[in-house]
């Protein structure tokens, strides 16, 4: 059903070399691979991801955790490439030795997507619209073909054999990343003995969240400078991406967060947003900030395709081949995969007679409780991992 | 504190006219003042805004009840205009002879907003950017001052004085309307017997609701027709607006309706969302449409004051002047203002000594639940009337 070429390159880490537990010197590795066949039919060429391990595969290759990021995150999920770096990997809290995901036990595997929106960090590599055709010479852009959940798992299954991955202890990830492992366990049931499946959708992405993506589409299509995609690297259409990734932010937080942040202090205590509509609230342009630094990075033909392999997941029709053990965790006040999403999961993994486990993240952050309190769920993952 | 002069004008019913119940023949009236004085300090002249009534006023002046409406809403709560009237007014589940609010008893008064958004509604009248500046004799486009939730409030104040109003039964609103009837009860204590809060914020519009209202105004600065403001009738920034119309619309559903009126049926069953960008989901589509009927009859300037209006509402500091008794009306589903924020705000009322009530809407539309299932309230809003 799925075949190709794979072209394993130098970085891949050799059998005899050591490879790295969280901690200093986290090295962003690059897999190639010279074909890869899309769900949407097409072949796309000189696939490369990055990608990141922490600790020792067996000889068996059945140690394995692979880690699926989100939406816009990285393969970076554990340890710090400098000790100078400022905050170590998204998943810092739960990878590592003698951690939940001991990494003195388990060999993880983090990858970057197809269609990564963070094109222009050092700490990515990903095949999407900014790399280059290999028939043209030039980047791809708007001809960049639509990519899927599916693909990105596909890439990572012939990573994992380049590895020498038999078997996953365990595959794990947040929001989109809990997208990515699902797709694993019906994608690939026999290699994945358990899921960890963290604020998550569930067997599909459903009706509003299919919306909520929309309105992240549409400020891009909104802006001018897109061009229907045709944008030049001189004349992005940031303005737009700035807007979307605001609302991935706002989508992200919670009330009870904000209220406490922001309340409704203005930006500038001299400037009232009575007198003008140019002065605005202290969570306003706190919202704009943090997004315009993250539009810095990202690309807006990429953050398209994204958002589309999200509205497009679905597992639906594939849950009878699903075999594996489920931990499933939401946060309670997310705002964006509503609890409620995990919840009706483990129902219906539960009904299709599948072992599925509820731990809800107690907080307030929101959707980012999923990352920022992680550390709370684990016992449940440590437990997990051993049953 | 709150002077102007006020010109009746000669659609103001007289003493022997009748007022309609609601049923047909609803009519749409204007009420002018010569002058308006904002609380950002301008004075705006030649103020005008339709309202409705419905019912009888007594001798006493003392069984008014007003009705406030809604962000995207207009003064036409109850009844019909015309037999063919395809719709009633949003709230006639509630407004009409021998309903909760009963036209047999009280005289019902509601009153479109200041800078109203749907400007070229013909059942809409109101002042703000489409307005002809009287200094000028050209629209006041994005010359026109911010205005307040307090502002409006002072509208209907002098449109209750000039109906002959000594006192409100009861002051009742959805959403925007719940800011309105709160700030009347913090501004205008004496004359404010009830307040029936729907759906409503609370004391004030907090952090995560001002960066909502924000990314509502966003899409409209980003299109480029709106040139800061200075757009021409022929030359609107519709595209901005639009999307800024779907995510009102969007933030004002559940998930549980998305899922039940489109799971994840695509827009057209032949073109497949993941054979190009240009495919889309039904949901999307069918938002897009809604969007841009309604945004056919906005005005882009409007919705950004009356977003700002919005944002810029707090009666936290004159909290220790309210006097009246409280009804508060949550949608269990609602994910713009959450029922939390009534929990909240009735725990503080009863803080403050007062008298509140909370009533949860129960089902799965969202806040739209405060419109289309209010008549899931009625028992209680009746009862509350009459203690």
């Amino acid at each position: 059903m799925f075949e190709q070429r794979i072209q394993i390159h130098d970085s891949l880490p050799g059998k005899d070399e050591p490879r790295f537990a969280p901690g200093v010197d986290v090295k962003k590795r690059i897999f190639r691979m010279l074909e890869l066949k899309l769900q949407c039919g097409q072949t796309l060429k000189n696939v490369e991801v990055g990608y990141e391990t922490y600790g020792h595969l067996n000889e068996r290759g059945d140690n394995a955790v692979l880690i699926a990021h989100y939406f816009t995150g990285t393969s970076h999920a554990a340890g710090r490439y400098l000790e100078s770096d400022a905050e170590p990997g998204y998943w810092d809290a739960l990878i590592g030795p003698g951690k939940a995901i001991d990494t003195d036990r388990y060999f993880v595997v983090s990858c970057d997507s197809l269609c990564n929106i963070n094109t222009k960090s050092p700490r990515v590599v990903t095949t999407g619209p900014c790399s280059i055709h290999p028939d043209t010479g030039r980047p791809y852009g708007k001809d960049f073909p639509i990519v899927t959940i599916g693909d990105f798992v596909n890439v990572q299954k012939a990573l994992a054999d380049a590895l020498g991955v038999r078997k996953f202890h365990a595959v794990a990830g947040p929001s989109m990343g809990s997208f990515q492992v699902m797709e694993w366990a019906a994608s690939y049931p026999e290699m994945v003995e358990r899921v960890i499946s963290v604020i998550p959708g569930h067997l599909s992405t459903e009706a509003y969240l299919i919306a909520v993506l929309d309105s992240w589409m549409a400020p891009i299509l909104l802006d001018p400078l897109f061009k229907n995609g045709d944008y030049t690297p001189d004349a992005e259409p940031i303005a737009g991406l700035t807007q979307a990734l605001k609302l991935v932010t706002l989508n992200a937080v919670h009330y009870k967060w904000a209220r406490r942040l922001f309340n409704r202090r203005w930006a500038d205590p001299d400037l009232s947003p009575l007198a003008s509509l140019d002065n605005r609230f202290s969570i306003e342009v706190a919202l704009d900030h943090t997004a315009s630094q993250r539009a810095r990075i990202a690309d807006a033909n990429s953050m398209l395709r994204l958002a589309r392999a999200v509205q497009l997941y679905s597992i639906e029709d594939r849950k009878e081949r699903l075999r594996s053990k489920f931990l499933i965790i939401p946060a309670e006040s997310d705002l964006l995969m509503f609890p409620d999403y995990a919840e009706r999961g483990v129902r219906e993994l539960q009904a299709l007679g599948l072992s599925a486990e509820l731990v809800t993240l107690a907080g307030d952050g929101g959707h980012l409780d999923g990352l920022n309190v992680i550390n709370h769920s684990s016992d449940a993952i440590r437990r997990f991992l051993e049953t």
